[in-house]
């Protein structure tokens, strides 16, 4: 299906990461499932760290291999280190996730390493994939945290994410992800950035990953849309955070940024009644959570007609 | 002091218009003060409807007297129809906010009348307040409903909308408020018709008011801001409906709404801690509401600077 906009879930990943209670894999598994049946065309699905830091994760091999069984996902893993990046490699999934800070302060916390040195394992994984015949079809892709402002540091100047974005692109990555981490950003914040950032990307994909902590993550969304960025990360139900980000909590959330994409006339791919079994699964899944959104809730507007025909009717 | 954007809470009149608990006068004064104190500098305190089509607002008249003795606010008081409106006048409210709905269907459901009947009516009012020297003071705003879709109708279209505002205008009225009523505008949309809006509107004054109902209300004020509106409505707590509007639930919220425009560099001559002891009144007063917004609970980012400096400062 042609997609204006790819919109990439990252429940099973960032949604989970801070919930306490550990969602066996086949629950993970039948969410994914769930969700490609809908239409999404990329997950994030796990994360490679290690067990005794994010227990949740402890079946990360299991749950991506699972994924990669599932046709027509893109399955992604995030991996914050280069032992996670081996891990990643060796489950063979299609798109790694590396992650750093633009604020040193929240790289030393979140992955312990300054930014220089993640820097350098970055370059270090990609050209473990450029060297072996076996990796070469793994994309890589690197997210800047705290692009648009720091919960420990406080305001992270444009200049700043840029010249990181700058960096991380020299580096032969095949895709960056700007996360506003701890929802500070804001709309006019947001133009400048992305504006830049596009830019500077030339045709790289750009991925703006938006947190709804302070309200602001579906009008960022749409500032993002509008300056021509066509790739956003979302977690159903607004599930997520972060857990060196005190305050922190959901990223935006899949269901009510695919009703504000398609109500813009954009197609996702993405049906939205299907959604709502996936909600249901997850919220099956996870009693006492915070399910978060409104679309659902609310119900489409009478005679809404979606940019994206109803899978069930192609 | 000197504002770049105006809002206007709309709490004690939308937020109460649904909720079940009757609140106390002097509850409600105590929260039209509280607001007042925070830098609030218009509040639609009540509606002047029959008590028994809703009793939240039998003590209309006792609440705009006790409004109108707090200094350095606009009192603004709604009215549907022409008895409303002779009520209104009779408190002495600084503004009366008559209603009437782009589509036939609400109008007539919301205030029993053709959207004609409803526009003579307008126009009955406002020869009574040209014509009464004791009114002549007294501003008349009009606030369209259903500008964005209707839950009856379904799509409104933007020429109707328009088409109703230029008749409103041809009135005389001093204020025009286009309304998403039931949560059904996206941006695209609120662009389009508050550009052409705000050139018709020519000077007069054009209030956004906007609902959350589906997830999209701050990034609708986030559009409209961009396009030239500084007026807009929003409650406390994002509490509030419409009885005829299945599925809606609350205006925008004003604590959420107010950190859009200060991070964005707009003052609002509002003080946002001080909005967090309003709501702890409202919580207080009614157990069990459900109270929306994220910025009181998630915080202000670190080291953020308002565009309005703290009120204690001043």
């Amino acid at each position: 299906m042609e997609r204006d906009v790819i919109v990439r879930e990252v429940g099973p990943r960032d949604g989970l990461q801070l919930v306490a209670t550990v969602l066996p894999t086949a629950t993970k598994l039948a969410w994914i499932r769930a969700e490609a049946a809908a239409g999404v065309s990329e997950i994030e699905v796990c994360s490679f760290v290690p067990p005794k830091v994010v227990p949740q994760f402890g079946d990360a091999k299991d749950v991506a291999a699972g994924a990669l069984a599932i046709p027509n996902i893109l399955v992604t893993a995030l991996v914050p280190n280069i032992k996670g990046a081996e891990l990643g490699f060796a489950a063979g999934v299609h798109k790694l996730n590396y992650v750093l800070s633009v604020s040193q302060t929240h790289n030393q916390k979140n992955v312990r390493r300054t930014r220089e040195q993640s820097l350098a394992d970055l370059a270090e994984i990609v050209r473990l994939r450029n060297s072996e015949p076996r990796y070469e079809n793994v994309l890589i892709g690197c997210g800047l945290s705290t692009s648009f402002g720091c919960s420990l540091e406080g305001h992270v100047p444009a200049r700043e994410t840029l010249s990181v974005m700058e960096q991380v692109l020299a580096l032969g990555v095949d895709e960056i992800t700007l996360a506003d981490t701890v929802g500070y950003g804001a709309p006019g914040q947001v133009r400048e950035i992305f504006k830049a950032a596009l830019q500077l990307a030339g045709g790289l994909p750009l991925v703006a990953h938006f947190h709804d902590t302070r309200g602001l993550g579906l009008a960022n969304a749409h500032a993002a849309l509008e300056e021509g960025c066509r790739r956003f990360d979302a977690s159903l139900a607004g599930l997520g955070g972060c857990p060196f980000a005190p305050g922190a909590t959901g990223n935006i959330v899949t269901e009510d940024l695919i009703f504000l994409l398609e109500a813009e006339g954009l197609k996702t791919g993405i049906d939205l009644p299907a959604l709502g079994e996936v909600r249901a699964i997850v919220e099956q899944a996870l009693p006492g959570e915070a399910m978060h959104g409104t679309i659902l809730k609310a119900g489409l507007p009478k005679g809404f007609v979606a940019a994206t025909p109803r899978l069930a009717a192609e």
